[in-house]
């Protein structure tokens, strides 16, 4: 059974609160045996006394041993069975800059490439060209017009591009996302065509061959990037939304595109426009009235984990935990403080590592735990759990999960 | 989703080495309340050492409270779900007897068994008559002969045989296992008429029929074993190879037919003709360079459980850990020490109860324990997970599996 069925079923409205502060990368690992983790050495009073009055546990992000990116991190700590959904690439990449996707587009990430004078592919980055170049590149192929189909090219970052075939959102003209990639992910050979593997992707696919053979000639003069491959078609994902299987009025106070954009795909209002960790809190406190649920993201434990910044991650998580008695002050009814993957320094990479939660409620049974760190999580009362429960947890501490079967 | 189709899209070669050491029967039990178990008994200097740079937890065979048999006992630790892969009796039997059954064969488990005048069923094991005197019986009814099909007879042990009966691999004369035991499981009443539930399955129950029938004419004369009853007809089970779903070249190193044959159907080659634990650990250093994974199977530990020889059981895991050095001067990438099930001295029998499993590598996350034991596996950091995953975490450990989704 699928577990929203069932939180559609038994979810019941209240006044309670539930804040949800997200460390992206939280977990980490010891640079050398007996050490300690990133966590483990930093100064975190706050979430240290936290441990005492509520519970610890670890949380796995989609399985034991997989290791996922921002996507599904986010899906399953969203309570979305992260391998029932998923997000192609194409609608990630929309998503992360900010773009959002319509019923009906079709998202595709493009590549600006180099091609030689046989028309194979030469350089499949067109030599990373700077980004200011690709943004101005990507504005020229915005001009592309194509009869029945509206496309938006969207740049990103050095020779990243986004392009998204607008379609009807329904019908017999809908567009669909079961095309190959082009990028033949090597040299000396063009670019693949695109085809779809069903007549909705067909339809695509001809509008992409369409779009290939109008960039070439926009592009024909670049010594670079006169040339294009495109991968990750997709479609926006089809998400049940909070308020359908929560019943709950929610919130994101993220400063990244990519986690408003996560957010926003399954129904949460994207509020404020901090730029800082206490700016994200005085947004918390100001639409503290407005929502039920709250969902706070914070960046830094994750791309410092990522450029091996042992150090820097320690710094970072001591930040997040100044920030904390301001969510405490609040007084909210459930309060949950955990990541989406586990970012190690060491390995400098996500991971697969079960990531330390802690959550604090009136209703929470404390375990003997006396500290936030990933030793403490392994012995928590909420034991190892996959990270799609979490919302189950959140939604019973708030009080608004009747009983299941009389 | 199937951890399968997860694992073929996101498994990596590298160099990588995983070596998997399975005592069979390993998890253990205290004798008496506020004993120790057999393991915790044991002086396991090589393990608890291990222990400590490693991480442990419990081992979950199947699901909580669910004992296993050697076959799903393996195939949760190869990775593969024993609730959807299932091996039938006489595949097994086959399997354990060193038997490489083919596509296309049907197997099934015969007893001898003793018949009186009115063809009524006196005795169900033919006075478990000795193996000498039942293996010339099998040889004899291995010259039956059924037009279009091949019968080839085994014996096994006392009263006990395998028949396999020949078809072709597939097309519209394949035959089926969807046929009835024969064996009424009473006495005084004749054995039961094998018959098909599906069309290819009708095929083989006349098969059947006809060897019963050839069987009785040869076996007249003898004065125990003058019938037979045929059991668990089975297929060989259709598994995904190693190579296939994990890209693993595999060796397994084993000294019994039926671990053999288990590894061989998941595609793990067999290597060696080891008989000791010591020549098994020659075998993983002279083919070391040869593969990627390694499966190295020791009985005793599960055999003296069943004995109920608890004192026997500590000796051999002690003897177990005395060679565990052997492969960690291999310095595979992961290390991996666990059991297939538990076997109790004080049941005498396999159990439900978690295995004692303990997880090296460089990537591990170390946990707070400092020995191998069924207590401190409890307090482990991979928590207790079902055997299923450890085919992920080992995948992980090594590098192997690429990031699930952007």
């Amino acid at each position: 059974m699928d577990m929203h069925e069932l939180t559609r079923e038994l979810c019941e409205g209240n006044e309670s609160k539930i804040v949800v502060l997200v460390a992206d990368g939280l977990g980490g690992l010891p640079l050398e045996p007996g050490g300690k983790t990133e966590l483990e050495s930093a100064a975190t009073p706050n979430m240290d006394a936290l441990a005492v009055t509520g519970i610890l546990g670890g949380s796995i992000p989609v399985k034991p041993g997989i290791t996922p990116g921002s996507g599904p991190g986010h899906l399953g700590l969203f309570g979305y069975d992260p391998l029932k959904y998923r997000i192609g690439r194409g609608a990630l990449e929309a998503t992360g800059i900010g773009f959002e996707l319509q019923p009906g587009d079709v998202a595709a990430r493009g590549n600006f490439c180099t091609l030689d004078t046989d028309g194979n592919i030469s350089d499949r980055r067109a030599g990373r060209l700077p980004t200011a170049e690709s943004t101005l590149l990507a504005e020229r192929l915005n001009e592309i017009k194509i009869e029945g189909t509206e496309v938006i090219v969207l740049p990103v970052r050095e020779h990243r591009f986004v392009v998204v075939f607008r379609g009807p959102a329904s019908g017999d003209l809908a567009l669909g996302d079961r095309v190959n990639d082009t990028d033949p992910q090597s040299t000396g050979i063009p670019p693949l065509p695109p085809e779809g593997r069903d007549k909705p992707s067909q339809r695509t696919a001809k509008i992409a061959v369409q779009f290939v053979a109008a960039a070439g000639e926009l592009l024909a003069d670049e010594r670079q990037a006169n040339g294009l491959t495109l991968r990750g078609f997709a479609e926006r994902p089809n998400l049940p939304t909070y308020e359908d299987v929560y019943g709950l009025k929610s919130a994101a106070i993220a400063v990244y595109p990519m986690y408003k954009g996560l957010a926003r795909l399954v129904g949460m209002d994207i509020v404020g426009e901090a730029k800082t960790l206490d700016e994200q809190m005085d947004v918390l406190r100001d639409i503290y009235d407005q929502y039920d649920f709250f969902f706070l993201h914070y960046k830094y434990t994750d791309s410092t984990g990522e450029d091996g910044a042992f150090g820097e991650k320690v710094k970072k998580i001591e930040a997040f935990d100044a920030a904390v008695p301001s969510a405490i002050a609040l007084n909210p009814s459930v309060l949950i403080i955990t990541g989406d993957h586990s970012t190690p320094s060491f390995l400098r990479s996500h991971s697969w590592h079960s990531v330390p939660t802690l959550l604090a409620s009136a209703a929470c049974r404390p375990d003997r735990c006396t500290e936030f760190s990933e030793s403490a999580c392994v012995q928590g009362g909420l034991g190892q759990f996959e990270a799609k429960y979490l919302m189950l947890l959140a939604m019973a501490n708030a009080g608004r999960l009747g009983k299941f079967g009389a």
